[in-house]
């Protein structure tokens, strides 16, 4: 059976492309308060999909943005049940004129498909819509039952999620949770990712003088907005960039000697991963590798700092006000909640009187990691190294994935992440990009994943 | 004769704020790159007045704006020729939402008209040239003679005006400088000003990783240009809010005993001021009044801070460039070119290898001082307390003027600035405004220091 599906995926290549291009086409920015219509249009079409391969699938209204639920329905014997999650928002483009390509336009070239949400999520969900169409088309029903959970709200912090699965929780009773939001290890290997960073996100606003100040006519006697500004955000991080708020890093898990080792093994190349990024160095937290600055330590990054003048040349003003964004990725067994109101009791506490503060907290979620040894993550792994002809890496992720404590607690269920997208993806910078042989291997993968569950 | 010129400015009034709100419509902002149509309309509006006036008057081409020169002629007996100082270009108008009515339509309302360049310096600037029509129409001629350089470029540094000034020595030669772009010392009470600080602006750019990352996957393993940002604006200050850059006040004049008196005799009220800016609380170097830090402590503030994720809600990324602009206000004797490659080296210092750094350098300008017995300065306190009916303070001024050090060194002439537009009049921020009542009263003081100079 498995070579007929095979069959079915390349001789589907132009089709599967075609819709994932008109999916792309769709300007689904969850960041965006007059996107309502776009995030729309790309929830119906995920649910259509769905129900073109002869799933149930519906739109479940949130708070937010609307969520798809879908289901295959009851497989032969006795076989788990697997819930794929995705989600079909995406980022904001940022700076447009960096676009080779328009975000929007999804571009084919050099045998990647270009465009916002090409690897993020939009292409690694289709991967498992067009392995379960394999699948419908090739055996006319699945092996195991699946069902779909494909979000709108993933890069704004899941907000309405657990409402929703609390609410729904035995409609999406299941086994384990498959989800493809990760990334290979490098192009050559495919990942299985088995932890996740968690995190909070704050917005910092500054008030000093009414409105913007002549800087000669009162500099020096009153706080400028942007001096505070960069000196509380200079203070929350030490010279050895240890972050310095008050414990911060108390309930931090410290690295397994399993997880250790498994690390240690990796191909990891410090110089090809710096040449990726662009940075001239690498820098991080003294006293650890740079793997284990990204898996399994916590960091605290500026996203974007605002305020004053911005505009060319110069224009001599104290400003009125000023700006930050600041996250922070945190890790086992670090609570999101008190990790917020420490941030905000050390950043009050690095706040002169003579300016006025706001904190905003955008989001904050916790870290994720499950069992390296589960039946679920070595079928997965079997799956993958099938699907690519290459033996997949277990490793862990600094990226956010808010929903997996979630689906533990309320489903009781661990998660699965099978990564198909390039690590230098460009997923929240410009010209994303999912490859077309990722987007193969990966239904590929997952067509395997589900023919290895059903019971034989 | 003085009665006569007061009722031809009393009678002018009408006339007087139509000229001005004919100017102020024209956005001649100097920072605007592609402002330079305005900058030529507004050039050729000032000369066109001058020539009204009965003067000689032309339009000067310099590297950057375009300046106006003008020329009474020689004047009865051997009094001394006055070089009236200012300029027509302004600063830019910043978030205009927050402007009540636009900048550029200049509306009058509670006996104030509203504009950007108001006060700074349109408005201040034709007191000068009403006074001297008043002059003309009244006496018929000029009671000494006044020549007129009003530049184009002194919100960005006047960059090309030293030039100008050796090219035109012979043209411009003159025995005192007088210009109004400095504020009265209260509501109540005008003020003649003999010294500004100089001032070194500077704009930093920080280049990290080659386009924004995603801050899980990167984070903690490279550089983040907004932290390191943070890290080097604050490192420019101590605790104490005392510049750090080494050797920054070595040359610091320290205020002399007689200065000190004068300054401590000024009615200052800090919660008045303090009101004026809206700030919550004063703040400033430790060890120094809140006028002493105004006029003779050296200043260092942030002008704007920009980049990364500037926009609504969250975005998680590192990065990849991030800018600064950052100004010193400099004090005798301090060299602002030594200043501004010692901050160089310290920025240089605070900068660590996995980022990219530029530094721009917008201008630098000397501060001044000139002596407080000096005749010029009796002469303009004696006509702007008749212009006024009330005695003048004697002040200095946190704001630059680059070009004052020139006038001493070329034309070796020390410069008057008698300010005639009130403290909180918005100088570079919103609702930039000037009032008719010293629209009047400036007026009249020039009118009287002329007159005071004239040979009896």
């Amino acid at each position: 059976m498995i070579e007929r599906i095979d069959n079915y995926i390349r001789d589907n290549q132009d089709q599967f492309v075609e819709s994932l291009t008109a999916l792309l086409r769709i300007a689904s920015i969850s960041t965006d308060k007059s996107a309502a219509a776009e995030m729309h249009e790309a929830a119906s079409w995920v649910q259509q999909r769905l129900v073109a391969c002869g799933f149930a699938a519906e739109i479940v209204e949130t708070a937010g943005h609307p969520a798809v639920l879908g289901d295959s329905g009851p497989a032969d014997g006795d076989g788990p049940t697997v819930l794929v999650y995705g989600h079909y928002d995406v980022q904001p483009v940022g700076d447009e004129s960096l676009w080779h390509t328009p975000p929007f336009e999804a571009t084919l070239r050099n045998g990647s498909i270009y465009a916002r949400g090409a690897a993020d999520d939009k292409g690694q969900v289709l991967t498992h819509i067009f392995a379960a169409e394999a699948w419908m088309k090739t055996a006319g029903k699945m092996p195991v039952r699946v069902k779909y959970l494909i979000e709108g709200e993933e890069e704004v912090g899941s907000a309405n999620l657990g409402a929703l699965i609390e609410s729904r929780r035995k409609q999406l009773a299941c086994d384990y949770v498959v989800l493809s939001d990760t990334a290979k290890f490098n192009s050559r290997t495919p990942a299985i990712t088995y932890g996740t960073k968690g995190m909070v996100y704050k917005e910092l606003n500054l008030t000093g003088p009414k409105q913007d100040l002549h800087s000669g006519s009162f500099g020096g006697t009153i706080a400028n907005p942007g001096n505070v500004l960069a000196n509380i955000v200079a203070g929350l991080k030490d010279h050895d960039q240890r972050v310095t708020i008050p414990g911060f890093y108390d309930n931090v898990r410290a690295i397994s000697p399993e997880e250790q080792v498994a690390m240690d093994g990796l191909p990891f190349d410090e110089q090809v991963y710096l040449a990726m990024t662009g940075s001239p160095a690498l820098d991080g937290e003294a006293g650890f590798s740079t793997l284990a600055r990204r898996w399994v330590r916590p960091t605290l990054d500026v996203n974007g700092l605002f305020g004053g003048f911005m505009g060319e040349g110069a224009s001599t003003i104290i400003p009125a006000c000023m700006g930050a964004k600041v996250s922070m990725r945190i890790v086992p067994d670090q609570d999101p909640e008190k990790i917020s109101a420490a941030f905000d009791s050390a950043v009050r506490a690095l706040t002169p009187e003579g300016v006025g503060l706001e904190i905003k907290t955008h989001a904050t979620a916790a870290a994720y990691v499950c069992p390296i040894d589960s039946p679920g993550i070595k079928a997965a792994a079997e799956a993958v190294e099938g699907g690519y002809g290459a033996r997949p890496a277990l490793i862990r992720e600094g990226g956010t994935l808010p929903i997996l404590p979630l689906f533990r607690q309320v489903l009781g269920a661990n998660s699965i992440m099978m990564g198909f997208c390039e690590p230098d993806c460009n997923a929240h910078g410009p010209n994303e990009f999912f490859s077309l042989a990722d987007l193969t291997n990966g239904t590929r993968s997952v067509a395997r994943f589900l023919d290895r569950l059903a019971p034989r």
